[in-house]
């Protein structure tokens, strides 16, 4: 199984953090952004959208952080971290989106700015990014996971970001249960690190 | 089943539509986002994030249209509309990423800048529009629908926003195969359709 990936990119990370969980041998090939090299034919014939990660399993292709998770948990996850009944699935499903949409344009858009600089507003991105981590926060007031009691690919997918989210100068000191999350995935036999966190 | 609705929302018609292919009964719930019913705390205990469509089904309560789609696929769809394998899964799931970040951010940005006047850098919008549906309109190129060669809920998600381009003053002549895949959809038996389309 071959991860096309980059060290710094947050996205990437969520399926560096999962397969270590799961143990999950994965070869990686780094791609280079800064050189373009996600802007080449040969790279644009994996994902015509030129973004990482990509996952290549002999004739499966996968772009996409959140299929990628959805793949390697149906894979290798049994019911645990993305359960096949509809209303736990489905539960799981309402945070990938989350993920792919207010995160990403929240703390992941403010960090791009900051960081790359991206060309975007980043007033905007701090704002948004505020409003889902304090939605998060509430929600994870009387629980320790995102969903179902346990940790499933919905931590995984939101939690990069999220934890990163000082990299785009939004704090989290007023979001202390989403500070115990973090510190809760962090725990997690197998974690590992990435630069920021 | 009670479906939290507004006629003129692509991401609940997404739901209307889906739950009229299988037909799936529906009680509906309008939500008048002019008069601010997303904001207010009946509301907001459904879902935080203050979006519609909400679905509720006694005990499960779900945002998200993805989420949505995802569930009532489960249920009612069999191995149909979203299969269980973890490659077709995956598979389908990109494109609801897709739906969630470049289609949300892309086409349906530009409409809502330009039918409801909400406040975006439409130029952007219209940019990431035209980039997502020429993606597709090349992916298209040799397929008739977006994966496992039969409708599924990707084509689902996608669809609404992508064939209501043309009010965020997009339009698909230059898309022909994004054209004759709206029109597959469309011949789909039980199809509804919404104004605008």
């Amino acid at each position: 199984m071959q991860l096309y990936d980059l060290e710094l990119s947050g996205n990437c990370y969520k399926i560096r953090l999962f397969s270590a969980l799961l143990s999950i041998p994965m070869e990686k090939v780094t791609v280079d952004l800064r050189k373009g090299e996600h802007r080449q034919a040969d790279f644009l014939a994996l994902n015509p959208l030129g973004q990482i990660p990509v996952l290549v399993d002999s004739e499966v292709v996968l772009r996409d952080s959140q299929a990628i998770l959805v793949y390697l948990a149906r894979l290798y996850g049994g019911e645990d971290w993305l359960p096949s009944e509809a209303g736990a699935m489905a539960r799981v499903v309402q945070w990938l989106a989350t993920a792919a949409n207010e995160i990403a344009h929240g703390p992941a858009a403010a960090r791009a700015h900051d960081l790359f600089g991206a060309a975007l507003d980043v007033e905007q991105a701090r704002a948004g990014a505020r409003r889902i981590i304090g939605i998060m926060d509430r929600h994870l007031r009387d629980r320790e996971w995102l969903e179902l009691g346990r940790p499933t690919i919905a931590d995984i997918a939101c939690f990069p970001y999220v934890a990163l989210a000082h990299e785009g100068h939004v704090f989290l000191t007023d979001y202390p249960n989403v500070v115990a999350w973090i510190a809760r995935i962090k725990a997690l036999p197998g974690f590992v690190n990435m630069p920021g966190l």
